[in-house]
């Protein structure tokens, strides 16, 4: 499908409910709530919806959103490649033929909804609506503005990452047009930790290890750490990305316990390593520099069972 | 004056001293090497050169360059604010007349060059070169685009802080047509760290203290910290954002000592606070996020200092 049917769907009904993947991140909260933003625009009733409620950390995205009363007539998924990711406040919606529309940019999207919108080469999903609203010619509001450039700037690592495209800095140069406070959104979404976040990443620094030669570091975070840092589950995310921040590390490994013997591995891999192969070999599986898997044992045995695979990756014999 | 002269400037010597600018940082590297690729490639011989042998870690940005032999002709200053931020090395061209013509983007350039082309609203002196070579429509290296995207991402903090502008990322989609691993890049700037550095990092942040209500924090690195990192002087930056990436802090103030009883102080703020002010009252300054200044005394009577200011500050009474 192309924009034009986008344009004539966004214009042939008057209510609709926007839905976002669980444990949202500023991609699937930030396309939603512009989504929304655009349609009540347009003199639609509108509502964005989650699994759960939103994480007050991208409160900034919907503090003048309230939900409206309505009977539903259309529903929209923004970035949700899988029913399996509507969480269980929403599995309603994964009954067959419950979704309308998906726009989403994940190449493994399982076209689970009446009709589908990909674009696997788009940084983001808020790029694909920025495109989107450009060709309906809308004249966004600041709100909107806010929310697209979220969405952009997340996807990307504030246009950091490989995925990075031209379009995605043309559409940002376009959103900061807008009088949008980009530099407090990345301030917000890239450098703010919570002080529990900050002693627990020195904690497990403090005790990170080393192995062949330093080529391979691995950040160990138990359950007592977790429990002692006091913090939300989300507030974890981004750890894994530590090991191979530091020079000549080539595999980086993060070990998470998830239970008592059950441990959540974190593979990144700079060029000369595939971390989905990596992972594959514990039945995991991922993209080329960052994949994941799990391992049962202990803590020594599931380190054992993770130094005995990369001794053979290194090629070392002994 | 404007780009027509400059063009006129660029054809009209055969050879060209570049001069960078002490602790060099990726704007003037990036700036420089891109001048001299464009320059060698309109046929001319050019140089660049700094106080010190060029960082290491930039190596990426002058694998490919080699020094040439020639009589100097014209001699152009690039992000050098001051004639004493040229170093001792360079100190010769600080005498009246050396300097043919500085290219600049800070507002406090004191218009030591003959001519000046100075342009306080770019993000990068990249930036303003990257306009300039458009401006002359001349065909960019892979080697020029390599170092004009450095130097606009080091300068604005990877299109995250304040002073990135659209054209700065219209800037970025033009460099990234020519097929730069701009991903690559970024990781080397942004996120690698030595190992040294990451174990600093890790024992100051088990250190930083909080104070009133955890609104500051501070990280203090002492002499022996640093002695036991066997860390590059050059390593030491950034290490000053830190304090105020803890969620809630408003003011975070980096302590460095320098000599036994001489410690330099670092201030960061969030909007409500002005960082110039809180250091021109110990005789330092800078900008209104950002600002630096040097106290005597013991450790603990920096400290004292510093709290007593704090206090009047953030409106506490004792």
């Amino acid at each position: 499908m192309d924009f034009a049917e986008i344009k004539n769907i966004l214009e042939s009904h008057d209510h609709y409910t926007i839905l976002t993947h669980k444990s949202p991140d500023g991609d699937t909260l930030g396309s939603g709530f512009a989504l929304c933003d655009v349609l009540r625009g347009m003199g639609k009733k509108a509502n964005v919806v989650n699994s759960e409620a939103f994480p007050p950390r991208y409160g900034f995205l919907f503090e003048n959103y309230a939900p409206m009363n309505f009977e539903e007539q259309y529903v929209i998924a923004v970035d949700i490649a899988d029913t399996q990711l509507l969480g269980s406040g929403l599995s309603a919606y994964a009954e067959p033929g419950r979704i309308d529309l998906c726009i989403d940019h994940h190449v493994s999207n399982k076209q689970f909804a009446t009709q589908t919108y990909v674009d696997a080469n788009a940084s983001a999903v808020a790029l694909i609506l920025y495109d989107l609203f450009r060709f309906m010619e809308i004249a966004l509001t600041k709100t909107a503005a806010v929310c697209l450039y979220t969405g952009i700037a997340t996807d990307t690592g504030c246009f950091k990452y490989e995925n990075t495209t031209p379009a995605a800095h043309l559409a940002a140069a376009g959103l900061m047009a807008h009088g949008i406070d980009f530099s407090g959104i990345n301030r917000k979404m890239f450098d703010v930790k919570s002080k529990g976040r900050v002693l627990l990443e020195q904690s497990a620094v403090a005790n990170m290890e080393f192995f062949f030669d330093d080529r391979c570091s691995m950040l160990i975070i138990t359950r007592q750490m977790m429990d002692e840092s006091g913090m939300e589950p989300a507030e974890f995310d981004g750890l894994a990305s530590i090991p191979l921040q530091i020079e000549g590390v080539e595999i980086g490994i993060t070990v998470r316990q998830r239970h008592e013997r059950i441990f959540k591995v974190s593979a990144r891999t700079t060029e000369r390593f595939d971390a989905s192969e990596f992972c594959r070999s514990f039945g995991g599986g991922g993209h080329k520099r960052a994949a994941g898997c799990e391992i049962s044992g202990t803590l020594e045995e599931v380190k054992d069972q993770l130094t005995a695979q990369l001794r053979v990756l290194f090629g070392y014999t002994k």
